[in-house]
């Protein structure tokens, strides 16, 4: 007896529809039965695939507009803002251009379709980096070794929410807990780590690959087991775009774009932050154990947290940024009495002051700069110079390169 | 004595430049000086916004696109897959079009391009079902306030790897603890809830709200402080595209398409899955204290796993999905001695068995089949038919009506 008396659509039928809303379908017929395979309705005929990887690192991309009449392609491997190559068009309105072969690395790219940006519609990945969005190419190798997914354990990656009475409001950040975490009863170490101007509390991980990089240095023994906690740095905003009640822009002041100049982030950050993991979470509640690092933006919160509190950090690390100062702005000079704060740091004890930047980053001078000033003081730091310039695949490697150089 | 004798920049200059490759500046410079706002490249002249949400919650798409000959766009609010409406083209070749008003809800949206699917280049925020990506449209209002980021406590959400033995695999999947957890030492209530076909562990989050839709119901009293898992559904694939290692897809097998009738996924969250949250969260690990629900597929792993576990769940929830047979896959059949299961079932207690389908839903019929047999057997059952299909849309609205319902 059928209990499907009142049904007139077959399992494997029932199953075909809820899938075809989402994936490819190969159904089980005789060969000269079988139907095309079956795809959403906008992108009809036979499947697209773009990015293609080939064995040697050359990539594809296609995108089907028989309409078109000039499509491009942009993309993070490209020297220069703006650069782009052209596809060519097939007979049936194919469009496909080979590339490279590239670099392994984690690259965003979009298309441009007659003067619009196009993110590649067969590739379901997608980054976003403020405002702006690309498709996401992973050219795996050596060189992206450190960003994949591999299969070691892997830290529990969390997105909390905490009171911020500094900024006088709820705000969210991501606590990366090492492996292990959850199954003992260990201390760990903390990493604080800031993101640029524009970015947010998303960015470290969805672009910097964070927990990825944590999760393979330190089952290769690398990096020790660590928390990592990233912020949001924007003071006047409590989470990224769509997470949180949406507020009105904040007005530009004195402090400059978003605030920035204010020094609000890095008080709330001694204030609140901390104070919160520390209550939280099983840390090594010292400074020997306590790191910090920021990029650009972050890394003037950086400099201004350690300047401030030169007790609280013995791992500072600072990217992409030199010596700024915050007198054009008519805020307190974040480069004030520098030299005095300096040689307070220096008597502290920090054990390790880390500085990466790109030959080409239009801040090389501000960290030339810093360099200097550095010297002057005797002040003992790493210095570490890359190609390239203020890309995240320049702080992806600084990551991976300072974060065995923590709590050792 | 300026200590920026080596750098060409100024502060403001330098903040300008860090901004301008995100979000737009406004100098601070005299009215007659001031630049136009600078825009990323590919989007120069005016700032551009889309979509613009009027009062009455009328709705303007506007895209730039000057060499186009037709531009639509498409959206979860149009009835009928594929349905579209044209935008109309200005002198500068901005295109535009105001819909609506729309009732107050998350939806998705897409432009179409003479024929090249285009997610809306100036919004930030897209939402990723399956492989199929959309740009997001939230229209606030009464319909849709639950599914805000509120000023009310939040939940922590975790992306957590677990061991699977069954599955041979780390897995990963998302864990919503209530507001309150980390500050206590309460024991709490789980809920174990599943996606659909060609969704995974992402799902609940991005497309469900389920974090935001506890947080609410629970800030407000409706819905007690528990823990919500959700777990990735295809027993094949560790995690979300993108999160894993690249596997090749499963070759479509006996078990159908993803081999979801394999029960081999009911498996893993009875024998892996449950224990590892029952080890490492305060749960309260009584039959009274747990809780299930699924959509569409999940809906019947939902019922494969209560009709063979008759004594873990309490709370049973079926989402779009009625009753289905795995016979013509060659498997275990779902259905076999289904009344036998459901008289167990009955028998262990089960307090609530709930049910929730759209008129439209393609699964309507296998539904009333469902209905029928509990009806046979004397079963209990809490049955909520809405309007609409099988959509996101939908299962928001039984998440938020069905949370209410557990643990009490």
């Amino acid at each position: 007896m059928s209990i499907f008396k009142n049904s007139s659509l077959s399992f494997i039928g029932l199953l075909a529809i809820l899938m075809i809303v989402t994936v490819d379908v190969v159904a089980q017929e005789p060969e000269a039965e079988r139907p095309a395979p079956r795809r959403p309705s906008f992108q009809r005929g036979p499947r697209i695939i773009s990015p293609e990887i080939h064995p040697d690192n050359t990539v594809t991309f296609r995108l089907l507009a028989p309409n078109a009449t000039r499509v491009t392609v942009s993309g993070e491997w490209m020297a220069g803002f703006g650069a782009s190559e052209d596809l060519v068009k097939s007979d049936t309105g194919l469009w496909s251009l080979t590339i490279g072969p590239l670099q392994p690395e984690f690259y965003g790219y979009s298309f441009n379709v007659d003067g619009v940006q196009v993110l590649d519609p067969v590739n379901a990945l997608i980054k976003r980096d403020g405002t702006r969005n690309a498709s996401i190419l992973f050219v795996p190798g050596k060189e992206s070794d450190l960003y994949t997914v591999q299969n070691v354990p892997h830290g529990t990656l969390s997105k909390v929410w905490y009171e911020s009475p500094t900024l006088n409001m709820t705000r969210r950040m991501y606590v990366y807990t090492p492996p292990g975490y959850e199954n003992g009863d260990k201390n760990y170490p903390v990493f604080y780590l800031f993101h640029g101007a524009g970015g947010d509390e998303d960015a470290w991980t969805t672009l910097g690959l964070a927990p990825r990089i944590l999760d393979n240095l330190i089952a290769r023994g690398l990096a020790k087991p660590m928390i990592v906690v990233m912020t949001n740095g924007n003071p006047f905003i409590p989470a990224a775009p769509g997470e949180a009640p949406v507020l009105p822009p904040a007005e530009p002041t004195a402090a400059g774009p978003g605030n920035m100049g204010s020094g609000l982030f890095e008080e709330s950050l001694v204030k609140d932050v901390v104070p919160f993991i520390e209550k939280h979470y099983r840390v090594i509640a010292n400074t020997d154990n306590r790191a910090i690092a920021g990029l650009s933006m972050g890394g003037m919160q950086t400099q201004n947290i350690t300047n401030n509190n030169p007790d609280m950090f013995s791992y500072i690390g600072i990217m992409s940024m030199g010596l700024m100062t915050r007198r054009d702005l008519g805020m307190d000079d974040s480069t004030q009495d520098f030299g005095g704060k300096l040689e307070a740091l220096k008597k502290s004890g920090v054990k390790l002051y880390w500085i990466g930047c790109g030959k080409e980053d239009f801040l090389y001078a501000s960290v030339q700069t810093l360099l200097d000033t550095l010297d002057q003081h005797d002040f003992t730091y790493t210095y570490r110079e890359s190609t390239g310039g203020h890309t995240w695949a320049n702080w992806r490697i600084y990551l991976s390169e300072l974060a065995p150089l923590l709590f050792k």
